[in-house]
């Protein structure tokens, strides 16, 4: 079985070797505190022993709860929920379906997130499109009190119970919750949900191989085994028994540190396969909430090549030199189409006739490494060997490990993230709810 | 009738208004250069009178196009292009389709994009998609011979010309390309394609009202007569005989550039409206492109909340501060729902009962705009009376001219893109394109 491979030569005319080496000693110290829990934010480290704590009984019943609900053929799965509620599973599912499946119904049921905005418009559509469809819900919330997907499953909930009556309603409901607190456990106790449990020790973005993104991506008709197993074997390869010189995660982390050290202040993940996009999506959760704090952290960014080569790529070759880049190189892809001869040739392309157009992508993506050094942007390439089930799974644990000992390394806590509360309390106490008296007064004041 | 609006008292914090008022001498110099064409770039400033230029007959072609089109009962559309051709007309259908147009089969056709990447997949997809569906296919190219469109409508034209034989296929493919020059052109004389013109002086990016977009958007079933109208009527209300205190363009790009001076080097354009999702795409083309090059210029980011509160909210809130924000704010929506009672009150959301789901969206705008002000980034507030063909005119003229003003007060040939070149030239020597046999063999050596 390959691997996914780190390589960050293209890094190396920016950077030393040495000055990489040099991290060694702390990458091995914040790798082995992660597994040790002895440093900041240790009640967030359930995520290092996930994939290898799973257990087939748990397994089993995702599988089984899936199945369960796609008996009823469903047309469409409605998930409910917020930042890792919605963006490990949104990656997973976007990066293994076709990229045209929302026109083609299939055997599983299409995957619609809702919840993850209050926009108005996007409810009010999701409900009209709903009428004439077979549907369930998952409603993913830990206290299950959070504004957006509280208020969407508030109404989602009355049509769903209003289409199939609160009975048949109730078998179409799963919710993935706390083990025992909250508004949401209460709720489901009280309906008769079967629900799934958010570990207490899993925040939202280390979270998409807990329930929170398990569920979902089962019914989507995706192998949960095969991630799992990806991400495990990820888990042993980055251990604290492998060497910084083994170790990729830790290698992507002092890279990024050294490169943010020498001023390069934005990442862009770039992949050439637009089926990653929303795999950039959680990447830049997973980063940027993990080390975007104390006026520190290197800004998280994405774009999808060559497209973006034609918007954001002129910015990129000459634009301010504060830049990296690390690309998701796929190794080999799903599909063949071949570029055909053309006797006219009027378009010049005959030189690629016989070629599989992924060659020329390919192409794209060296010559387009090669020009951005060129131009000052170091590059680290990330290698997969496809776009599977087992190699997001390798991938997902890869950038959870490494962010871990990046976010160290940058001496913040990696596993909080209060900056998010600050527009809830300001967006609660416009809206005069109970309980925040005091905090609307003094906004009143401000905005007179 | 209302205009859209701009407010930068929330940016006042960090820079002083005196600050911005001192740009009116350059500003009002920089507009009346864009339209008497005395400054860099002058070849390419055909946008600049475009809305108020375009006649009445064209229209009418343009329209009468799609409906002989349409008359055909097409499912699909396919619009072939890249950068300017393919994100101009994407924002514009996306900003005003439902979110889950994708889902249901309306009166106009979907319309997808082809030849904007040179993925294998959604290539090999897409022709599988299409084999069970009535379809006509659009392209974009000023040359022909661009890698990505020219590669994907080789593929695509003999697909269509098997399905319909070579005639009726002819009659369902239009091309937007070179008056006279290129290999499209000649293809379309040779085939008798239906033609439209793509001016010699408006580049890609500033292409959206010339037929690149208009014929995709007329095809998507929408008003191309209101669009151009609001461009038209922006056209006029940011005119050299405007001043700069009255010019809603000319005072964004002093901000802008104010800031910038002052720090900030990363514009996050912000919607809370997901259709506007592409348009901020669109809009990091605009400023990217133009304005990222000699080693400088603002870094176009986008994010759409609330959804990416909770993923770039961190980083926002607490990490480098050296962001600020704009913000696309929709005064009104287009549906209305309505946040009902529950008697149980679990979620405790009862307080919202009876109100909008948009009130609540327009508090967290609010309360987020606080928030990060308190936090230290800038904000800007371009208020959009709502999501319609003509805001939708008056908002991409608006970033044009105040592109054009502002990348001159950058002192920057804002009309190139000469780094778009450098991945091109790497990978045709890739490719070993006839005609680059020196490239070829410099690049080769490279690579040893």
């Amino acid at each position: 079985m390959e691997n996914i491979a780190l390589n960050f030569n293209r890094a190396l005319g920016f950077i030393s070797q040495e000055s990489v080496d040099s991290y060694k000693t702390q990458a091995e110290k914040y790798n082995l505190a992660l597994h040790e829990k002895t440093l900041r934010g240790n009640d967030f480290l359930g995520w290092v022993n996930l994939p290898s704590s799973i257990s087939e009984e748990h397994i089993v019943d995702v599988e089984n709860t899936a199945k369960k609900l796609l008996a009823k053929k469903l047309d469409i799965l409605v998930v409910v929920g917020i930042g890792g509620s919605y963006l490990g599973a949104k990656a997973v599912i976007d990066a293994l379906s076709s990229n045209f499946s929302n026109f083609v119904k299939g055997d599983a049921p299409h995957v619609i997130f809702a919840g993850q905005n209050i926009s108005e418009d996007y409810l009010a559509e999701l409900r009209q499109l709903l009428q004439g469809k077979e549907y369930g819900i998952v409603i993913i919330s830990k206290s299950g009190t959070t504004t957006e997907p509280a208020l969407a499953f508030r109404v989602l909930k009355k049509d769903i119970e209003e289409k199939y009556g609160k009975d048949e309603a109730g078998n179409r409901i799963i919710a993935v919750t706390d083990a025992s607190k909250g508004a949401l456990r209460q709720l489901a106790t009280e309906e008769g949900y079967k629900t799934f449990v958010i570990p207490d020790d899993v925040g939202g973005r280390f979270s998409v191989l807990t329930p929170v993104g398990l569920i979902a991506i089962a019914c989507a008709g995706f192998d949960i085994r095969q991630l799992i197993q990806g991400a495990k074997d990820m888990e042993a390869q980055t251990s604290p028994e492998v060497k910084f010189e083994d170790n990729i995660a830790a290698q992507y982390a002092a890279v990024r540190n050294e490169l943010y050290k020498d001023g390069k202040k934005i990442e862009i993940l770039v992949n050439y396969n637009p089926k990653l996009h929303y795999f950039a999506e959680w990447w830049k959760q997973l980063y940027g909430e993990s080390e975007g704090k104390e006026g520190k952290g290197i800004y998280p960014s994405s774009v999808d090549f060559s497209s973006d080569l034609h918007s954001m790529g002129q910015y990129i070759q000459e634009g301010e030199r504060t830049l990296f880049e690390t690309v998701l190189s796929i190794k080999n892809v799903d599909n063949t189409v071949v570029v055909p001869n053309d006797e006219a040739n009027l378009d010049n392309l005959n030189f690629l006739a016989g070629k599989r157009v992924d060659e020329v992508n390919k192409m794209a993506e060296l010559g387009t490494a090669l020009a951005h050094v060129d131009g000052g942007v170091p590059n680290i390439h990330v290698e997969v060997p496809q776009i599977s089930e087992y190699y997001l799974g390798q991938l997902i644990y890869f950038f959870e490990k490494a962010c871990g000992i990046s976010g160290y390394m940058l001496e913040v806590n990696p596993f909080n993230q209060p900056g998010v509360e600050a527009y809830k309390k300001n967006m609660f106490a416009l809206l005069e709810k109970p309980g925040f008296e005091e905090e609307t007064k003094k906004i009143k004041e401000k905005l007179k």
